[in-house]
């Protein structure tokens, strides 16, 4: 059982700035969106850098949460992005967030955000740290 | 000689959704400050990780306009964060790019963002790729 | 059409030093296989990441060469590994690169090293600056 | 009062076979050097990637085995490269590692490749997570 979708989201207000919207939320298994509005943009008008960053680091924080035992949280300690092909302003950009490690101390995850053909857009690779909870 | 600093902000609307700030512009330093609105935070409310990636890419990208030839344009390649602690609502975060390596292809930048204390908070490194002009 | 196998590996000694043997060669997948001996260990008898990371650049830079046209030459501008189990001595390291992104100006490949298990080792990201021949 | 140098590098059997020799050590810096014998080289004759990376991967274990509380290990669990320029063979390299950040958990260190024109050869970002020793 894992947290309701919109919680998820509702929970960072930043990812609610940048219009993220979930599409299926496993614990092995992130899918998301995010429409390019002009605000996102950088000049030429296609999508800063920054907010593809920001977007994949969201699908990765949501997918951690749903991999933590009780009371533990969870930080973004590194991350690493390729960036292949823009998106332009007005274009959908699909997440798709996997597991590469959900160890006890840490997991890594690989987010692959891609256009709606298909392509290739930008590879981020982060490591979360889990913090366990204070022993009671 | 630089472009006039509100230009570089403004050519790029993200980084003004983010209200980022230029304090200082010069080819080999760039510097700059954000402050953590709530609506650019996560939950606790500290700043999103990805805003603060955000926020060091956009200095990349100022960084390198400054350093490029008439007509030749720039895109980020690659880059890399290390997270070492958080920048709480309502504070504010500086950011100093300053470059490892200027090359005719690529231009690696490195970003500290420090608190008003001073402490290293993230530590950005990112690859510029160096567009030429098409010759006329 | 592919150059020989052999010959890709002897024209790198380091290779070499590290028993590199290329297992099959194609444009699109380039695989491998070392063993840990004991002197490309530290401490615990486990192999130094340094040797699986000069592997897996190894596999970048074959893979990159047979993606190159005639008189191209390739350089590594950056490389990320993520470390997730260890590789004990004398067990043997399986290497597999594929391709994420191959450009005119970069191409950018992804290796994977498992035990004879199956399982996820370590995980390398590198981007190839693709060096033209000059124009005769 | 640190572990005696040539201890710290007889550990690691791959550090030994690289040449790796150790200049200065303390627990806010680490510098050493290795000569970029012909067997370490790619082709053209220039130092491996693979091999500088392992340079520096070593001087990041030493700095941290320098600052582990009795009992604890380190392993390390993620590395990033940036390459600038080669180093020939027959050329010396010089390595420094200083701390980024010195937690409870993970230890950041970054590692500059110079030659001996003080060039900027490598810059390398590694993440240590320190394994404490089992409670007694």
């Amino acid at each position: 059982m894992t947290a309701p979708t919109d919680d998820l989201i509702a929970q960072m207000p930043f990812a609610r700035l940048l219009g993220i919207e979930l599409v299926a939320v496993e614990p092995e298994r992130v899918q998301a969106r995010m429409t390019v509005r002009q605000d996102l943009c950088t000049s030429p008008a296609i999508c800063h850098g920054g907010a593809l960053m920001a977007f994949a680091d969201s699908l990765g924080a949501v997918a951690t949460s749903l991999n933590l035992r009780g009371g533990a949280g969870t930080t973004t300690i590194e991350s690493k992005t390729n960036f292949f092909a823009p998106a332009p302003v007005g274009s959908v950009v699909l997440g798709e967030c996997t597991p590469l490690h959900r160890g006890r101390r840490t997991m890594v995850w690989q987010t692959r955000l891609t256009n709606d053909a298909g392509r290739l857009l930008v590879l981020v690779t982060q490591t979360q740290m889990v913090l366990e909870a204070p022993a009671s």
